[in-house]
Parts: structure tokens; sequence; C-alpha cells
């Protein structure tokens, strides 16, 4: 057990030299290759067709290069063809212990299988995770993620079993029951979405409740891009009294390995327990290194259950070798996830992500938490209409017309706002879904 | 690791003499009182208000005639006048690492604090349980009840992990995600309420999906009394094509140990978990042993955080010391819960639970899922009047009055009956409440 004052939960491995982590992931990506070509049939034939074998890999240079990556569209058509897990299981069906899925709302979720070992490790791995954020075993932790199919919440629960810390497994609903709760238990972290965490906060002040002067010291956000967004870090932050930490989550490959320390200064990419890379979006095997825009792959070091060789979940992101004041040699995502090239918008020529507008109207102040972005079709234009709530029945007299001047401003695009009263939009208790797209073909809504 | 094919998973225990269980019962007994004295507050001040100390309590029957129970109002009392968790905590909070609560919907829930070393001891009592009842390690287990304050979805998760089978953690909402999902995955097990069970049954049907005709075997069904009532049983059994197995809960308790076997002769009473007596309501110091009706009274054998001594939940029942065909010695509840002594009845003299009605109402095949009892008080007079649904729009011609006679006949009391349309009543993911009380001074509504 760890003690409440130690620093790292595994020193040598955090500090490890980049030249020492990179030969120790190579060793571990070559057991994996052998693994999945020996045992897994669907690498097996993804790596024939595409002339690649294990042993013809001799560097993370020529993994990069050779071997061809995963999409959620080829697992799905696996798990379509091999039902229900798809041929990609590895272990036998005897050692799972865990099935998970997505929390898509609409088609068959694709399914998750995990063994009983990396079930385990995967609480391990969270643990030095939420270690370095800060987590520690005098805290009381209230996990506000549904613990239900969505495995991310499970792996904040997972850590902080491992750590020794209390578990309030609160798992969404009721936001009011969640407040009281917080104040009659005394949390010390709280876990959840950014978009129901800033809900709680919302209902907090109409209950004329300060959050930030309770005992609150610590917030883990993931399930959406959030908390990596600068004016929703600062609200949480604030809301809150606390340090908000951004964590990804991709489900499939559940631990993702990307997690901010307590200095934020965006999430550190834990390179030894899933290989990372930034790569071509149109190119997959060309390799973009540190401090440049890319699409992110994954790659499971330890998992034997279900094992992701190079995922490609459509991410954005920048990944840099500079170091962190808190002296872990992890490489890190200054900007987080940017975007998930999948929900790119492209208006008139304009490129941007939900994710930019939610930026730019988190930095006005009296804007309300939720808001709606509507794309039409009029004519041969396509127009974006950007609908927001007030936080407050009153606003400066000109509102809708400052924040178009600040969207356009920073989009470089003229975008039209409409100003709606409190509470006018429903709100979540898991993940918002904020762009309702009504140009022919795009059923989102 | 149990094997497949193990009967027992602790046969010593399970099959050992009763005069030699009641000695280990006694000893633990002895060494939980003295414990309670010493460390609890407020034990040591309930025992010395009442002038009795551990070292009077020479045998079970002294324990039974001078030891004082606990209410739940002398908990919510306690943690009122100590926050959060009362003077009854035992163990250094350092140790805790779960925090659940009561699923009340009014108030102020009450806090459960449990130790690790609790936590981990639950699971394997529960597991001992479970495979009596016949789950086993190549089982899929769907958790249907929702896993977040309320304790008794974990410990059928933590029972599943013991034993080594596999999780779907469900965890309640999305009626049509449950079905497909158990179709998807082919889940053998379910756990959940039987109202909401019910009523996945009931939109199976609608979605033309026989349950019954796949892989599931066995359901684990708490929270309400419902799998103890036989026509709620049949219904379950016949409708998922499963062993429908009855189980306690009372939160305070936790694991409280009444499950049925296999054979489902009414809950196996696991002595040794819980130390378990039947007493007259009206002097919880006399004790009416086995064969007779009265209120149960429990006693936490082995926990130390928050541990339960002639805990009094104001429940009903028989115990029975009669052989079960399954070979275990524990005794058992015939007749389940019968019912809390809290929610019975009396209009115009006579006597009965929500539960009795219910028993009538599921003999009748044409009758859906849902029903509302509603009491009016009608000048002098109080009225009874029973809201039915009928299963399909088509019903036979005098069926309120076929439900009357019935209803008459069996509570010899005289009844109205509304038949309603199919889907009338909302249904819910958890626990239903049935009875609407309009008497002045009940706010049940």
């Amino acid at each position: 057990m760890h003690r409440n004052d130690d620093y790292y939960w595994d020193k040598v491995r955090e500090t490890r030299p980049a030249e020492q982590r990179q030969s120790l992931i190579f060793q571990r990506l070559k057991a994996q290759l052998d693994y999945v070509y020996e045992e897994i049939p669907f690498y097996r034939q993804l790596y024939q067709a595409h002339g690649v074998e294990p042993r013809q890999i001799d560097s993370l240079d020529s993994f990069s290069r050779r071997i061809p990556v995963v999409t959620k569209a080829m697992l799905r058509q696996s798990q379509r063809d091999h039902p229900p897990f798809g041929n990609y299981l590895g272990v036998d069906f005897k050692e799972v212990v865990r099935i998970q899925g997505t929390s898509g709302t609409t088609g068959e979720p694709t399914l998750f299988a995990i063994s009983a070992q990396d079930w385990d490790e995967i609480s391990e791995a969270q643990a030095m995770q939420c270690w370095a954020a800060g987590l520690r075993p005098d805290d009381i932790v209230q996990i506000v993620f549904p613990l239900s199919l969505y495995v991310g919440g499970w792996g904040l629960l997972g850590a902080t079993e491992k750590i020794g810390a209390k578990v309030l497994p609160m798992a969404g609903g009721n936001t009011e029951r969640q407040i009281m709760l917080m104040q009659q238990v005394g949390s010390t972290v709280i876990c959840g979405t950014p978009s129901f965490c800033l809900h709680i906060l919302e209902k907090a002040r109409q209950m004329g409740v300060d959050l930030a002067a309770g005992p609150l010291r610590l917030g883990f956000f993931g399930g959406e891009p959030g908390a990596g967004i600068a004016g929703v870090k600062q609200r949480l932050e604030s809301g809150f009294g606390i340090k908000a930490i951004d964590f990804g989550n991709v489900a499939e490959l559940h631990p993702c390995s990307n997690m901010e320390c307590e200095q934020r200064t965006g999430m550190h990419v834990y390179q030894d327990i899933d290989y990372t890379e930034v790569v071509d979006p149109s190119d997959p095997n060309i390799s973009l290194g540190y401090n440049r825009k890319g699409a992110v792959v994954y790659t499971h070091l330890w998992r034997k259950s279900q094992p992701m060789i190079r995922y490609f979940p459509g991410d954005e992101t920048i990944i840099t070798d500079e170091p962190c004041p808190c002296g872990r040699s992890y490489p890190r995502m200054p900007n987080g996830i940017i975007g998930r090239l999948d929900d790119m918008l492209i208006i008139r020529g304009v490129k941007f992500y939900p994710s930019d507008i939610e930026e730019i109207l988190r930095s006005i102040s009296w804007l309300g938490t939720e808001f709606r972005i509507v794309i039409e079709q009029k004519g041969a234009l396509q127009e974006v209409t950007v609908e927001v709530e007030l936080e407050r029945a009153v606003a400066p007299a000109d509102h809708q017309s400052l924040v178009e001047q600040k969207l356009q401003a920073n989009l470089g695009l003229r975008v039209s706002v409409i100003a709606k009263q409190p509470g006018t939009f429903p709100r979540t208790a898991f993940k918002a879904r904020r762009v309702i797209d009504r140009r022919t073909g795009n059923q989102d809504e």
C-alpha cells in the first residue's frame, strides 16, 4: 500500500529516461505482435493481407511504417461476422470476467470482453495515473460517471480501490442528490463528464450551495474533451474549488493511457501502458513524431484480451516531449485531444471542431453551461446558428452581437447567435450532444 | 477457484450439524459483543441504558432475552447526532473503502461505511450463497440492479467476481437495451428487482422476443419480496426460462444472509454469516424459535464496520429447521419475507400486506404486471380500490367482478377493482411503489 506522502507510484518507471523506455516498449511490442499473429485470426489475416509479418518489424519506426491500423468499423465488422466478440478475443472465453460495451445510443454496441488478469492490470495502470494526478488513500471519491456498460467509470473505480481510497458510487442521475451526498459525506474528489459536472455546478448555484467552500480538492473529467478546454477547466476549477484533471478514454483501449498530472500541463502519454503515436490522418503509416498535429494511434502493450494494435480512433492531437515540472519523463498532449476527425465541421471552407466553439463560449462569463450548434442548408449556403443560454435572466443589452463578434473573430466564420433563457436545453447525466445537423443526409439529431 | 461441478462452496461449513453451528455462533457472538461494547459508543451507551453487559450473556437464549434491538430510527438519530456515519462506525475511518446509502427517495439517506476487510468478506459470504443457488464460473451474469448507492447489486457483483463468472453490468435503465444485450451476449443469469424484471418480460413480449428460448437459466431477485410470492416466482420462471432465486436484502446488514438454494424451498438463513432470530414484534426480547410467525432480528457475526447487533428491520417471517433436499443444514424461511410490519394495512379490521394482494393478482393469467392499491377515507369508512392492468386489450367480459370476487374470497375484505388498459402505469427500473394512501395524514403518494 502506498502512503499519502509518497510522490510516485513507481518512481523508476515514471522517471525512466526516454531511450530506455523506448527500448522496453519495443520489446513488449515485439512480444505483442508475435502473440496476436499466432493467436488472433483477426490480426493474422489483416497482416497477411498487408504482406507484413512480425519478424520483419525491427524498430519502432518499422512498426509505424509497416503495421496497418485498426478502426472501429473493422471491429464492428468482425463482431458482425463472428458474434458476439469478433475474431480478436485472444484469450479463452473462460478467462473473461467482464463484458462492457460502447455507450452509443444508436445501433448495436461494440462489445468488450476483458480477462481477469487484464482487468486487474487495468486498475493498476489507472492507479499509477491517478496517483500522479494527486489521488491519495485519504480521499473520498464521488463517482458521478455511470457505472454500467461504459468503461470510463470502472477505470476510476478500480484505481480508487487499488489506491485504497474511499468510493462513493453515485453513478449518474439525480443532480440534487449528488450535491446533497457530496455535502453530507464530504467528498474530496469528483469524477464525471464535464457536461454533467457543469450542470451540477449550475444546480448548486440555484440551491444556494457554494461547493468551492467544501472539502472537494480534485476532479477527474473524461468521456468528452471538456477538461482539456481552457475555459471549461477554469469553470470546473473555480466552481468546485479543485484541480481539474483531464483524462482520455477510448473505450476500445481501456485503459486509455492519457491523463494529466497535478501540474495540469496537458495529458501525460503513459507510453509504457499503451504505445502512442501521432500520424498523418490520410496515411497512418507516416509517423509525425513530436510537436506536429495529427491523428493519434494507440497500441496495447500488455492486454491479452481483445488487444488493440495500432488502434485509430480518429482523434486529433499534438504530442510533445518537453519536460513537465512534475518530474515524470512521459511525453504530453499539451492541448489534450483537439477533436475527433469525424466531428470536424467544414462550413464554407472553414474547418473547426465543436470544441472550438465551446472554448470561445466558455470564456464569456455571463453565458450558461449549455449550448447547441445548429447547421442548416439554406439554398447553396451552409449556415451555422449557435444557440446559447444566458447564465441569469439578465445580460448585456447587445449580448447576441457580442457573442457573434467573438465567434467570428476567433473562428474566422460568420455565425448567427440566438440567446435563450437559463435552463432552456435539456441536461444530461452523461455526455452532451450539442451538434444538430439539419443538412440533407445528416441525421444527427 | 471452485470448479463448475463442485456441489458445495464450503462443505464442512454448509453441512455442519445444527448444535455445532450454534456453538460456533455463540463464540462469535461473544467476541462481537465484547468488541462493540469496548469500541463502539453507540452500543456501550445502549447496553448501559438497558443495564446489560456482555459478560452477563452466557447463552444464545440470554442474548435474545437481554440484548436490546437496534432500529432504523436509532441509526438515523445517531447519524444526525454524529454526522456523517453515526457513533457506531467501529473501525478507523482510514479502513473504510466504500460508502453506500439507502435508496430512499425522500429525506436524508442513511449512510453505510464499510471497511476493506468487511467488503471482501461480504463478497465471499455472498459467493457461498450464490453458489448454493447454482451460480457457476461459466455463467454470464447480467446485473439489472442499479450499481450506485444501493448495496444489493454490489453484493451480486462481488459474488460473481469471487466465483470467477462473467459480469455484464447493465445497471438499470433502458429496457429494450437490456433485452438486446441479453440476446447479443447470451446472458445465462439475470439479477434485479422482480418489478423491473417483470417489465422486461412485458417489453420482450411486445418486441416478439421469447426470452425463455434463450440461454438464461437462473435469476436472482431481491430488493422487494417479489420472488418469494408464488405467482411472481412462477411468472419469472416461465417467462425467462429460469430458476428464480429469492434473496433478502436489508441494506443495513449487507450482506443480508437470506438466499434460496437451487431447490427454491424458501430462503436459507445462513446463520453463521448473520445470526437470525424470530421474535415477538411487540417485545423483541421474546424469542419465538422455529415455526412461529414473528419479526426477524439479525446480528452480524463478522462485520467490524458499522456492525449490526440485533437489528430489527420490521420484517415478518417464519423460520423452520425442517431439512432441505439440498443437503445444507441451514434453516429456512419457507414463505420468504412475508411483509414489512410498517407496510401492513389494517382496513375495517382486516390486516394484510400489499404482497397478499400481489399474490392473488399474479394468479390471474390475463392481468398485466403492474397494479396500484388506492386507500381512501370515505366518511367513516376506509375503502380500498385495486387498479389493475389487463395483459392485452381483450379480457373476459366480467373481468372486474372476477378479480373483485377472488380478492374478497382470499383477503376476507370487499375491495373495488378498476381495470385499465395495458401500459397505463409507469414502469420502474428499480423498486415499484404501488400503495397510494389518500387517507388524512398519509403522504405516501
